[in-house]
């Protein structure tokens, strides 16, 4: 839910209230006052509570009327939560962070608090971050507004956490690694402010590089989509989105009422925004590390610098699986190494100095190579080996890369005992090292896709509130025909049949399927015939089904059409993120190997083409190895009219064609659902 | 290369002479002869120098000649060392590690070199390690035979590794975390000794539960699958092999040259052997620390117990995606956990704990999990909230899993500075602790699947030696489908067509294709006309072949047959695995969905049935959603057949039969290729 008002009062209050500040140490009340005045928040402070008149050496105050507050922080037991609000309101706060749990996470009275809660906020037009929260920090004003044991410490990336836990281990790692955060945000239930309001501010805040988030669900996709594609086009988005499966796993098929579920349609949304989508904790921290030490990546490739040949070659086979690719040494570059390098050495990237390279060795090829105008991305391997001159090697790497801040340098040094100093060297040089290659690979391929999409990425616009509705019913099979052809949707012409005296209007071979609201999947009640060569065969096979046949069921009529290429296209309604319009592999193969595309609702052709290409199937769409290949403007634009359709016939909350033939240069529906 | 004694003395020596002792602390033959010193080996040393008689305090001798010496290691120029292997020879030594560069490695006089190092070995029946090595480490008797900087400790894992840079990061990484190896051996240019020859040792080392390696290149891989299926039935082997790209990448197709490269022979080399092929040398660190502690992994299920709700959904996810199961609480295990735990815990696995969980809670909780016969393997995640004692509830975790030696307890603690030093405390209690939990259920995955692929492994019987031969000449194509007929792979009646007299014995609809050495991808040289339906047809058609046709290539008549189903089946000789059995999807979509199972040479119809099951198309094969399967059986023998044909016809390196066609209970072969 969004206010008319704007973050930035809240973010940087020049007053702040900790109602139910409390001089009892175990209290939260206690510890959030604690955290704001040793962090020296620059702004006012004021202790409310109904017993002292002190506390922490700050006059404390009786009630929140007494002062005046840019900011209330509400900690105290939730019987008193809505009753203190509505004070808040009166005496003016505009802005209220409620750490009190209680609310929609606890029970039916729970939810029936948060919707008075909510509608408090309406009717006084307040922002409020929680309920049942950790609270939030702003580094940029000093202001630790959390009950957790954690100092301030600026920095470039702003957090936000729908998980307090997560919240937990990410202040805690960051304390590990002397990292600090631009403005730190733990969501809690989301009853007023929400991720949306935090990114669209995320935008224009100066002090934020990088946007990391995580997130349980997300309520409102288009308006996510349309401030996250704004934020995106700025600045990086990476979402960790829990219970999200691997990308592969996710786009099982539409008929078996698995795709589009609300993660398929976050990952389109995902997709739509730019985001770029963390699969781990792990990869999640990897990311602010990395981030935190390079603000921008440019270019493509990375130059590989190593004294370990099988670590180098690993990485070389990581680095081509990721699509990044090795620098082609600029002929200067290659004399430069020739010279300054023993003979021994082949000067190429990946460039092995071979195991007996001392700090001097490191020195001269690193220094060739950064002062290379085409070098953008260095990554330097090292294994501790006899002749290697560990910490020497680290001073080296940190003084070069001082001297070359456009280019990003980071390192893998592997091991353990004899590398803790220079990794310590390596940390307060500004380089960012992994503990081993892979994850610099994995950390480079993330950032390098983000900045490759960043230059197509549209800014989406979430245009009028969307329509969602969901009867579960399945609609007529005429109807559905029909439905397709006024959508310029070619399908195969299908005919009622009721009787045996419909059958002389059909043309042979032909198809008889039985229709109905029971029969979804109708290979499997054997409710298809195909291949009837003639009449005498059409009888028979109606007389068959007409046992199957209830009132509810009929049989319809349609001639035989095999194609070269079987794929399913059409779309599912989410009710976060609008239609999600699919594209696929078809036929007996469609679960087999999910070999989909997903996009949203105001995809265009170009979009299209690119979800057409990103499919597995796409060689043998464009025809390759001499085979010919399809109508891909043809198709392209099918799935536009897929995409018309949904739109304009917001009744409809799934529509599925499954198998779309592709037969020369002929497309056309076979067979098609469309639930209500 | 093997020879007929046996590693023992090699590893256990009761005297050792350091060849190139020195007193100049920068020398190598200094560092060796210190590291065996102040490790406190448990026998003879006899530092080896033409012109000292003292060395760091023991008596220094001219010669090998002039000592007794079980093992020698060789660290001088090597020019020289050719001329001192065969003086430790015909002073008895038997057991030799030579540390000394300059070999294949290093050019072709190099390589010439290490041809006589060979024929010395042969000649005197020498055990020789490396050359061009760091050495090795036997910690069962204190022995550190190698130059690198590293204290010997005890440990249960033994480790090879063909790559320096791998030994010295490992060696470091093993100080910083107090790990200790049973043995530890840089393999060198494995001039002699190999990798086989150690993993024979391993298997009837009573001081080795787990062996890891790093490997280059199998040069027998014969002798390897027979010796790793047999140390893999005792002990987990588990192999980083450089150079290999992830196994879903690699099943590239045949005929575009790129199955049964090495690479894929490997892979389905180490699969016949049981191997835990790792993917990276994080994975490889990973599993040594894991398997540290835990020697033996029994169930395939895990409970999770945890005080954060986010990490928790996350890591269900993977555990999901990973195939492990979640635990069903038994009953009594449900009433024990809701009376110690608070109401507001849902109990179940995974068990959440909520964020307010205390050390006692934890301790309830996990005292209940681990008294239940039923659980074998415990997760445990915490991150460091306000409530959590993390120290505290290391301890309790270290204390109970010392109560519950039958049962694997690891952690993920993730935060970093409030958690360092539970972290020791975990280290101590001999949990493994992963800084997050995809480290932990990847690693538990690998060990599960080894433990289950082990019940099914059988002892692989590398016979007679075996031929490899490779013309790279295609078989004429006639000649291919007779060999086919004559193994009983059905496949599709094949004319040579010679002139237009020939096509009056086609049947129609029929097919032509033009065929010879230069036609290797028909479809795309356009050398094939598909059904033709009649001989009017027939001529025009060969007319346009005639422009193609030279004389290698001519023209074949097939008669045309369309199957529901094709597939690829075929093999490819290796140089060091043998014939490597491959099935698959065929067609077009071979490819671009690489669904391609390998086998090696001693498959039988259950390892096929196996193959099959693997094969993602399998559900579409067995028949399945009411659509009728294939005949899996006939298919089965088919695929014997092929195995057959490449253990009689050792002069074929290759066949290839794409399509091979099923519809129906018939499988026939349409076309096929055999390269000699």
């Amino acid at each position: 839910m969004t206010c008319d008002m704007n973050l930035n009062t809240f973010l940087y209050p020049k007053s702040v209230a900790v109602i139910g500040a409390s001089r009892d140490k175990k209290k939260i009340g206690y510890q959030i006052l604690n955290n704001i005045i040793t962090n020296n928040f620059r702004g006012k402070i004021y202790p409310i509570n109904l017993k002292e008149s002190e506390i922490e050496g700050l006059r404390a105050y009786k009630s929140i009327a007494n002062v005046h507050a840019d900011l209330a922080i509400i900690a105290i037991p939730v019987n008193f939560v809505l009753n203190e609000i509505e004070k808040c309101a009166k005496a003016g706060v505009k802005n209220i962070t409620i750490i009190s749990a209680g609310f929609s996470e606890d029970g039916e009275e729970g939810r029936k608090r948060e919707e008075k809660l909510k509608m408090l906020a309406k009717i006084y037009r307040l922002n409020i971050l929680g309920p049942n929260c950790l609270g939030m920090m702003n580094s940029a004003n000093n202001l630790n507004a959390t009950f957790a044991k954690s100092e301030i410490k600026k920095g470039r990336a702003a957090f936000i956490s729908q998980s307090g836990a997560i919240c937990s281990a990410a202040l805690d790692w960051a304390q590990g690694k002397d990292f600090g955060f631009s403005k730190f945000v733990s969501l809690g239930n989301k009853a007023v402010l929400d991720e949306n309001d935090f990114f669209e501010y995320f935008a224009k805040d100066k002090e934020t590089d990088l946007v990391v988030a995580y997130l349980e669900e997300i309520e409102d996709g288009k308006r996510f989509m349309e401030v996250v594609s704004r934020l995106s086009k700025i600045k990086p988005v990476a979402i960790l989105k829990a219970g999200q499966s691997e990308a592969g796993a996710l786009a099982a098929m539409s008929h078996t009422g698995s795709i589009a579920g609300s993660n398929e349609a976050v990952l389109a949304g995902f997709k739509r925004a730019g985001v770029i989508v963390l699969e781990n904790i792990e990869e999640m921290f990897d990311l602010l590390l990395f981030y935190g030490k390079h603000k921008k990546i440019k270019g493509n490739d990375v130059v590989l610098i190593s004294n370990a040949g099988g670590p180098m070659v690993a990485t070389v086979d990581l680095l081509s699986k990721n699509g990044i690719n090795l620098n082609k040494f600029s002929r200067e570059l290659v004399e430069e190494l020739k010279e300054v390098l023993p003979g021994i050495v082949k000067v190429q990237d990946p460039l092995d100095l071979i195991g007996d390279a001392d700090a001097d060795r490191f020195k001269k090829a690193i220094e060739a190579v950064l002062d290379d105008k085409k070098v953008t991305n260095v990554l330097i391997l090292l294994t501790p080996q006899t002749s290697t001159e560990v910490k020497k090697t680290a001073e080296i790497i940190s003084s070069l890369a001082a001297h070359h801040k456009d280019k990003v340098v980071f390192t893998s040094f592997m091991g353990g005992k004899s590398i803790k100093s220079a990794k310590a060297i390596l940390e307060k040089g500004g380089i960012t090292n992994f503990d081993f290659p892979n994850k610099d690979v994995n950390i480079l391929s993330k950032i390098i896709n983000y900045e490759n999409d960043k230059k197509k990425l549209r800014i989406y616009n979430s245009g009028k509130k969307h329509v969602f509705k969901r009867k579960g019913e399945q609609l007529d099979y005429i109807e559905t025909f029909k439905i397709l052809k006024k959508f310029n949707i070619p399908a195969v012409e299908t005919h009622k049949v009721t009787d045996q005296n419909d059958l002389r209007i059909m043309s042979y071979p032909a198809v008889l399927k039985a229709v109905g609201k029971k029969i979804v999947h109708k290979t499997e009640r054997r409710a298809v015939a195909l291949g009837i060569k003639n009449r005498k065969q059409a009888e028979k096979t109606l007389k068959e089904f007409e046992k199957i046949l209830t009132d509810k069921n009929y049989c319809v009529s349609q001639p035989m059409i095999t194609g070269d290429l079987e794929m399913i296209i059409g779309f599912r309604r989410d009710k976060s993120f609008g239609p999600i319009i699919m594209v696929g592999m078809g036929g007996i193969y469609t679960e087999i190997f999910k070999d989909v595309q997903l996009g949203v609702e105001d995809i265009n052709s170009v979009d299209i083409q690119s979800m057409l290409e990103a499919l597995k199937i796409y060689p043998i769409l464009k025809g390759a190895r001499g085979k010919h290949g399809y109508d891909l403007k043809v198709l392209n634009g099918i799935i536009l009219n897929v995409m018309k359709l949904a739109q304009k016939r917001t009744d409809i909350y799934e529509l599925d064609i499954n198998p779309l033939v592709l037969k020369g240069n002929k497309i056309i529906a076979l067979d098609a659902r469309i639930v209500i």
